[in-house]
């Protein structure tokens, strides 16, 4: 084992462990999730569906929260740190008057004042107001960026979404609808985009369809998501995926289905199957929870171990872990108990503590390994810090033999879609082999899913109407241009 | 079907609905977790390992949590409402010094200000400081309260504990643990107690073993807790647990092992393993996740039905239905879904919106139950607003059949050992046939286990060393003496 | 000059520095303010009452509020930390039901648990609920303490006023009019209390009439306030100052008067007139503001200087100032300007940015004072590290000479009634010359006011219905016993 | 009297009452006060030292304050809604990293979101970062701003300095002092800006002067502060006003004297010394308090009248009473009592509490004024509702008669100059004569210090160096081209 991989314990309590995510991605050293996005048109309670939406949608992002809506002639809006239900409280919803409005919850920003950074952001240009929300990320937005700076824009956030504004104030189309489609069709990227101004509701989905982003009503509203488990939070029908390219616009005469561009390759982010979305979600009408047992099904086939007990890595992990119990007949069992409580607030626990084994959010149960072989399912190791710190937990619990099986092909390409992840050196699947990555992570046996495996338990999305996923972070192919992958910062949700 | 259990869509949302718990009792009409304590004898950092120790036994109690730390001479303590991430931060933590501590989380008291009634209660008597924190339920508490008022005390608390500390200083005895052994025995009821002076901590748990309680080590220093999960998540190691009638004290001098009263007839709370307790912690050496899925096991065995999927009520009942479902080869799927987010401060929907079909806390994944045969696996059924509420989740979701099996015998009869249950008329099982029940819960079957299945789930306990649960609330077999059940009030926890 | 009296610049930053309060006590190192008290009668928005009640009462105390509310059954009450305005919102009062309240404003405690000692205390006893509000110093509290913990009492605070609540729990007597007659009479100190019943409301105030008390009406109503501002923020009229060793009881049937003691002579303390009351205020029938403008025009008298401008320290020195200069012809002039907004959260500056001169509640106002002759008044002298602090401010601001003149005699005894005074040795009267403190304030002359001029300034109360004042601070004479002036410690407001 | 100029007595309790400031302008109905800016070049603890001025000038806004520092490199910024002590804690100055900053407090912004126009606002332009922070408003920003938007500009605040920074970004000149000149020289209007890159902080003043604005040092450290009061407070040197149309450019280099505009006709806002300013700060050389004690003194000889007593509605008329008192030979008494701790977070009293008398911020002291002829010295009348308010608890508390005297001549145009003025229909003395005014606030006599006497209080002013107050409110004589009068909407502080 080389020394690159030696993961020391200290190493094991970085920052990120204390931040709250339904996800276990907060564990140590996950990706770091996306935004997510969600609009209504036409209900007289819009802010508050907007309220309950975001909630669902809250494990796409848990650092800032905000609601922008329309009354018809004037916006209202609020935005904040923290979690929806921290950021809103009745009196703030009560304000935001009017029937249309969208709304955002994101991740994280790099540098900055990051409150500046929440979404929606809100514009006045020549034609008045104009609010934007998105989910993702723009490729090309710095070289836009320093085209728009050269010509004596100025800039309040680090955020893409304020390079797409800019071009639609600059451009010459007075027509809200023509001036977002000739923005759009100069971006190269990854993104579902609410636009809204005093009138009109302006939905977009990337051409190849790489964010998720769905369509649903609720009676005679009009509702849109990141992730379909939001309309069934909200009491609403899902009605059809936002399709790649396409553009939906809504305003007093109704819906009007458009295209910016001709639908690309579909490549859908294979992560938010894998890792991302809310089990009970459906992406392009596959259910995520399934998708996932089939990929624990899978992984049970292409690595059987013999062993006493499955337990899956809470929460993501857990329908993969089902999976590949049912398939080997393995009992599934709860061998690890996250804390619900763990929160932003947390008090870290001095040095001292933390060698006396002081645990927060996850631990191993003793009845249930102790003594027993175990297979451990993952979604994916990212930098190896989380694996190697679970594994310890199990061993120290009692484990006679820890089999790691990760329900993903190795993740060795930094994405440019949206999901923040580290460069490629450290990304220990980009610089060690499997055998080292076992050594490494203190396990007995190790499994990835082939990227075959894993395209086949998605479904039948390889072809046809619902075909392509990306999975440039396991094979680096690109569904579009991208810069040097090996020079470049990866990017973060916008 | 009578009028007294039809169960209207208003009466399921319900306030309780919006508290936070690590179990789902804060959905609808659940019953009231009761509290938690925690205690240090030794060690530094005394009141960040009660922090830690605390968060661990957070679902034991969300409202309210303390921490009394003496440094040999003096007590600093603190105690407030909220989470113990909410209530303390690093600087209050700091100026709690000392190196023995006793903490508490509480859930509820009725009436009254709350934060009074927050523990460790702190007293002066003529001996010097006191503190005690206490995890259940005085019996005979209103009696000797009488008698003390009688004689002049005055109480600032509606706290069981105030009583015991009255009984104390007026003992005659001068030294701490003759009078708190003094006290103990004038006592009816279930408990687990830590009291602490200036210089001594003493342990004890009552005659029946009622409430769990359990002994620990780290390094050189003492650990006491509800529950064992507290000690993994310290780093402690599991001693043993304290003994049914048993009395520990600690001092300069060491662990010295005492009785107050001869161990009675074990009597365990069978609800611990139903439904309190984490599933990673073990109650008289038994793991509750393992006696849960027994539970299922032999519910399965009990009451098997032909279905496509098994599916638990999210969090407490997923051990049980892992059970049930390697038990009848049925899979077991994420059928529902909980929101990890809500949270006290969430706001609630507005009558037109809850009819539009909001929902906050719950959902049911369409692509899992869509035209399927569903075995809902739940631990326990009080009012019937909660299943009534999951099954038409589930129907609403597609399930062509709901068929609800429940991992307790009926619950008939009002708890007087910590746990605050509504009065017998509104326990749906003591008021109905099972098949009434049924009904009003609109499922195709239900099945509860036998109490006979659940005490050969919980273990090899009826007899031998560690024989014995208490299943009162089943069978109206008291282990002590009790007021007339038909007419009291019930017992929450102190 | 002795080195005991040297007042180092690092002395001049105590902590007290940064607390709030309508006098500038909060300056440096001044006397520490005591309680106040507040009470309603018969009034349906009673706790709204105890609202704005306690309001104009917050310079009698900062730290902590509290309003215990009955409706006739039960007991409905708040306490906080802070100001309050921040203790309650509307919720809360409006959660506080019924017609009869009490209501406090705290100072401050030493040592433990600060909420824990908010008053109004409330307790449970063999009659029923008993709330207590107070504010002064029971002097031989101690002493009763012990004898109560010998009897196997308990105290949950450091509070005397626990002391009396168990007075009343163990009399003979079960009307509670009689208990607390019986508990009063063995008292020595300075008291205004309130207790309250659900049914009766007894206000009683000391035999020497030490602490000032007064009752009013509004409508029907009875109101209690320690001081008669409170009646003119609350629309209420003034009838009468309670009388020394009066009890008045209110309940169903209306007001009745008695008595729990013979009037001794009375001792109205002298430092409730120079500095702690409102300037609004009447104390036994005497207006503060013109108490004080005679102070300082009877200081002119016995100490002219010739000089060009007046000044007073903001806030309480202001009356005593313009005395001043009406009497002597010199302009009065804001020389010194107190900074509204500095509060408990202000954050301290660096040692580096003290060094440099940053200032954060008082400034001195250099056009008014370069080049000139000031007076400087204050209405008192403690240690003497305030005076200091601002002579020197007044001498950077260019001030040509600064002539100190103090509106009271030198401050040379420790108060047992109610407020919280340093000990003899810190003290700078009680150990140094005038001409001593003149030195080590840096100031060009130094007068006090005689204690005979004092008298005189407050009125006609040497003799007839309203004579005497307690000057013991400064003349050593103390109307009850008390203990070892020399060894003891000095009572704070309880 | 007419109609029009009734004040019932529900006028009198606007939200406004329960804004917290230090002059009485939160009182009722005055005038909404400016902006504040500050600014440090050169000192290690910049931001603290912003921490502390801003705190001085917190009088001049307390909706929202902001500090933005370089380190050289990168900006470190915070904003918030609240007063500076609740904005800014320890550990937020702590990570504004820098030895350069400027910072801002504010008022009030009509519409929209509040905290997106707190400043210092933040842009990011070809040349890099950029942060601007003002006080003022500026009359052309409406017509600049149209033609930016016609050329795709966005905006994202409704603040005239974002207009500012987009003139600067679309300079042709690189050089930031260049393109900020550039900017100036298009701008009508009255200012006080700090402008910072991460090199340079440039600090310009309009060319009339109506703001004022100054300069000081600490140690080699220079500051820049809207009133020398910040001075005093951080322990810095005033060292001179910055002049009409100067632009002082300060880098590694030092201080580089410059100007963007030629000085015009000084007009220095009367106002300022009226009103706003704090009774320490100098304004263009003259201190506030001792012209506001010049302009009692003025219309004592003005308007003598046969009283009893005088007093000043505080704080801002304290100044002015005791020049009226010195003139006359009336005693200058405490008749009227503000209380401190009043804040935004008050409760208002309900409908009924308030037709019985409850008072929260002012009252009146019926000792001083009962059975008198009082003078009630004002600063100004608005709407006249604030003063018939204190003319009534004046007779209310007992005064016989009472004489209001307006240390200001007749308010009767709106300001467009940065503050926020009610329209022309709302401006009483624009209305209605003298004597109807007399009539409408309940006086026994009312007369106004004409102009004249207000410019012979300010100061030798008129001519010379120092020469012109800005007098539009009472003349209409504005010194800048302004919009229609009659149909403008004022403008506040930006």
């Amino acid at each position: 084992m080389s020394d690159a991989i030696k993961l020391p314990a200290e190493a094991l309590w970085s920052g990120d462990f204390y931040n709250e995510g339904i996800n276990r991605d907060n564990l140590f050293d996950k990706l770091k999730e996306e935004c997510g996005v969600f609009g209504v048109f036409g209900h007289p309670e819009a802010s508050h569906l907007c309220y309950y939406g975001l909630h669902a949608l809250q494990h796409r992002g848990q650092e800032s929260g905000g609601i922008c809506a329309s009354d018809g002639s004037q916006f209202h809006y609020h935005r904040g740190m923290g979690l929806v239900k921290e950021v809103f409280d009745n009196d703030k919803l009560v304000s935001l008057k009017g029937s249309v409005a969208i709304a955002h919850v994101r991740y994280s920003t790099s540098g900055e004042s990051k409150l500046a950074n929440a979404q929606p952001l809100v514009f006045k240009y020549r034609e008045g107001d104009l609010a934007v929300a998105t989910n993702g990320n723009i490729v090309n937005a710095p070289e836009i960026r320093s085209r728009l700076e050269r010509q004596g824009s100025i800039f309040q956030t680090s955020s893409d979404t304020e390079v797409v504004a800019h071009l639609i104030a600059r451009s010459q189309h007075d027509d809200i609808v023509d001036a977002v489609k000739e923005s759009l069709v100069q971006l190269n990227g990854a993104y579902a985009f609410l636009f809204m101004t005093n009138g009109k509701l302006i939905a977009a989905r990337d051409p190849h369809g790489l964010r998720p982003f769905v369509l649903g009503k609720l009676g005679g509203a009009w509702l849109f998501a990141s992730e379909s488990c939001a309309f069934d939070a909200t009491g609403a029908e899902y009605v059809r995926d936002i399709e790649p390219g396409e553009l939906l616009v809504f305003d007093a005469e109704g819906m009007k289905e458009d295209r910016f561009s001709p639908p690309k390759k579909r490549a859908v982010c294979a992560m938010e199957y894998i890792y991302f979305s809310r089990p009970d979600s459906d992406i392009d009408a596959i259910n995520v929870h399934t998708a996932r047992k089939r990929m624990g099904r899978k992984l049970a086939m292409e690595s059987f171990v013999d062993a006493d007990v499955v337990t899956g890595v809470p929460d993501s992990s857990i329908s993969a872990a089902i999976g590949f119990a049912e398939q080997t007949g393995i009992p599934y069992e709860l061998g690890l108990i996250k804390n619900r409580y763990t929160g932003r607030t947390f008090i870290q626990p001095s040095q001292e503590l933390r060698e006396q084994g002081v645990k927060m959010k996850l631990s191993a149960v003793r009845k249930v390994v102790e003594g027993k072989r175990v297979v451990m399912i993952d979604d994916s190791i990212v930098r190896g810090t989380t694996s190697l710190r679970i594994v310890n937990l199990l061993r120290e619990a009692g484990a006679k033999e820890v089999h790691v099986r990760i329900s993903s092909p190795p993740f060795q390409n930094p994405c440019f879609y949206g999901i923040d992840t580290p460069s490629r050196k450290e990304l220990i699947a980009s610089q060690h082999s499997i055998e080292e990555i076992r050594k490494a992570i203190n396990a007995d046996s190790l499994h990835f899913l082939t990227k075959e495996g894993l395209i086949e338990s998605i479904g039948q999305l390889s072809e046809g109407e619902h075909g392509g996923q990306c999975t440039a972070c396991f094979d680096n192919i690109y569904p579009t241009e991208v810069p040097d992958v090996e020079a470049a910062a990866c990017g973060g949700c916008d």
